[in-house]
């Protein structure tokens, strides 16, 4: 199929410009690397177009992603558009905890009610929710709650939700979905990690 | 398989820290979405860890990557690491044409001549071979030539490849495998690419 082309034309009665500009909920999944890495090119793309970013860092140990985090941060705001950056792990940026204590299905929780807030705000236009499927998977936050609430997200806002083992449910609501399969990976011969490969 | 563990420890006399500096060469393939944006991707961390990015973009149009390359060109030398993009479309930058007529074969050549020139001197530590499969499919870029100049690459200068119908020479050459899988696409029901999603 060439690119560009569709196979069907949906009898919604809209034009293609209002077709164009419809908010897509995309999902990368599948055990093979790639799946945050492609989101936050993704993200490239959404700040060129001039649309506010906000990535929420879900569940992961924050070294694997510092290298993106850096560069996004270095975009914020240079060409005016703003790149915000949340992480889980070091208690998300907009509530200060007192304590030591760390209750990661209550922070997953908050991320999520956070990012309610944001949709309903219309905050970002377009949103990395960066290792959601874990926190959905383990029960942390109610997959059918963040299904109805992405249906019906108003204006167009672009969500894009990472991680293995995504929800059927999820699945079933996205409108893009992409599974990233291992085929060969360096450490199935040895290999470590290393800085500017794998963070 | 948790995170960072190795499988194997290989017997190669190389310690953990030799094996972390070894280059790497990864192939993002398959029929799905995400190949290049993950490749950009990558480019965010390897530029985050201070090496300098090449991009040589082989073969597509140029509006599928105007946002990543307006995004990766606002980072060049921020952090005084340098990002360079080199366009096969448009005529590679290093050299001049006086005629009109565009030959895409002696094209896709010429780039790859530039980039043997480059890995020789060790021009870059991070390589993104966009589309580069498909020259190596056509025929333009021969294969043999490819890996084995690969394989003999000085120093410690990683090169991702991108594109569909990755050769079964390259895939055994390329220490990172990811095969992208289309499970669901927007197009399918009839929706339109829009800016910011698809470029």
């Amino acid at each position: 199929m060439p690119q560009g082309k569709v196979t069907t034309v949906p009898d919604d009665g809209l034009t293609t410009r209002q077709r164009r500009r419809q908010a897509v909920l995309a999902v990368h999944t599948g055990p093979g690397k790639g799946k945050s890495t492609a989101a936050f090119g993704m993200a490239l793309r959404a700040w060129s177009a001039g649309w506010p970013v906000g990535v929420f860092q879900f569940v992961k140990s924050q070294k694997w992603k510092v290298g993106e985090e850096t560069a996004l941060k270095a975009l914020d705001g240079v060409n005016g558009t703003p790149v915000t950056w949340h992480k889980m792990g070091e208690g998300w940026s907009w509530i200060q905890r007192a304590g030591t204590e760390r209750d990661h299905a209550a922070e997953a929780a908050e991320g999520w009610a956070q990012i309610k807030r944001d949709l309903a705000a219309g905050t970002y236009k377009f949103y990395v929710l960066d290792e959601f499927t874990y926190p959905m998977k383990w029960g942390w936050v109610d997959v059918a709650d963040v299904v109805a609430t992405l249906a019906g997200r108003p204006g167009t806002q672009h969500v894009v939700i990472t991680g293995r083992d995504a929800h059927p449910d999820l699945i079933e609501a996205a409108d893009l979905v992409t599974e990233m399969t291992k085929i060969k990976h360096p450490m199935d011969a040895g290999r470590k990690g290393q800085q500017g490969i794998e963070w």
